[in-house]
């Protein structure tokens, strides 16, 4: 069906294989499916390079495809099966991007003016990098550092689960859990462990207080938590206090629940 | 492989269609999957009807399958193979079981008594009603209200997503979203919904203050919040304020940072 020796079938071979992470390194790019992460693309200028979507979303979101050919990527329109081919979500919805890696160096993420940073310590789910990440954009976080054995941020469903919010703050990635808590000592802020076996919890006056600080919050993989060494470089592991029978929360709703906090009393 | 005519393969396919809703509506019996789930249905004494697992769980898990056997369920030993066929789930870890549905009427779940409940006003996704549910189990509430249009908590991957939750709190299911808030009110809880549109926010210093008493939360649909006819009828419309570009939480991690914010303040 597609023509192999057309320059477009070139473009769209080139930009399937960003479904795999090797690909995505070595191009230094990454798919953003459907209408909102393509504007919110359109929004963090010089990062959208090129846009493959149908006749139909043309004609329904004529506003998108003009901010789109106003931000100067490249265009194609392809058909509804190409399309479908080329997605990662079972819910494309008509319109994907290649966009350029947006993450930045750790000094420029984790800085004296940070307030409130998350770092992701080897977590491995797609979906919960991406709602941690749009978590920490809702409470105003200043950047999110995805470290250590963590999932890729540019996969797909991870790009999906942040709601645009990947586009939102500041990014970093490749390093080790221990050079992120390391520069955020550096920065200035307490680095606080969300692990459900801290002494401390939430809700204790003297964390309470001391959240008003600027604080990274340090969160760690779904089914085994922090490593001891991980928990050793922190000021404190605080777990959010379980008041029912439930034996813990999952990482997206900890995570949130622990942003909200720090943000409250930040700001209050 | 299986003997269709053996009183075994009867039981199976008496389990096996508990899949669907409307043979779980005429059996009242739901699927436990997992070794977390079944401990939990057997603390929830009188819940557990039977138990299919492999060979190789009964090697491994003997203590659970003495609690289950204690339990007074009954028992069967089936291949894996046979075990895959009847789990919902990708991992169903070895062991299923058939639960007695356990919610119980309106009037018992929501009393004077209550004072954190959680409304689910027509949520369709049950990895969302499950999240809810083990965020409000941990949150110290009282009981949980899957109301309206809302996806079936016993469907497979909602009490997966309960993490165990599902047997922790009185549950309550098939009434009207306008008929839990008249209850919820009855038995004199203030009634928040929870609405990224609503004109106070949580961290406002009147809610704060407001949520020390009895509350009753309602939470709404993940594409299209909740109705106004249905904001009529609540006390406040609280949002959870964005402190950053995001547009929105999940409905999940929103609850989550609602539930604890009222679990605070009650517990202060």
């Amino acid at each position: 069906m597609t023509d192999f020796t057309s320059p477009r079938a070139a473009r769209l071979s080139a930009a399937r294989r960003l479904s795999k992470r090797s690909f995505r390194a070595q191009d230094r790019a990454f798919l953003a499916e459907g209408p909102q992460a393509i504007s919110e693309a359109v929004n963090a200028q010089g990062v959208l390079r090129e846009v493959f979507y149908t006749s139909s979303v043309a004609a329904k979101l004529p506003d998108l495809l003009e901010a789109v050919r106003a931000s100067g990527a490249q265009m194609h329109t392809v058909a509804e099966t190409v399309l479908d081919s080329l997605a990662q979500t079972i819910t494309p919805q008509g319109i994907i991007g290649v966009c350029s890696f947006i993450d930045v160096p750790l000094e420029q993420s984790l800085t004296t003016k940070s307030k409130l940073v998350s770092i992701l310590a080897n977590v491995r789910d797609p979906g919960n990098a991406g709602t941690v990440i749009r978590c920490s954009d809702a409470a105003g976080a200043d950047a999110v550092i995805v470290a250590g054995e963590s999932v890729d941020p540019y996969n797909a469903k991870a790009v999906r689960a942040s709601a645009g919010s990947l586009f939102h703050l500041p990014l970093s990635v490749g390093v080790s859990v221990a050079q992120a808590i390391a520069q955020a000592k550096q920065a200035g802020l307490q680095v606080f462990a969300a692990d459900g076996g801290g002494s401390a919890t939430l809700d204790q006056r003297q964390i309470v207080s001391a959240m008003a600080q600027p604080t990274a919050w340090v969160f760690g993989n779904e089914a085994w938590g922090l490593p001891e060494d991980i928990l050793q470089l922190c000021d404190e592991v605080v777990a959010v206090p379980i008041y029912g029978q439930a034996e813990s929360l999952n990482l997206g709703t900890a995570a949130a629940v622990c942003l909200y906090a720090s943000a409250r009393e930040q700001r209050s």
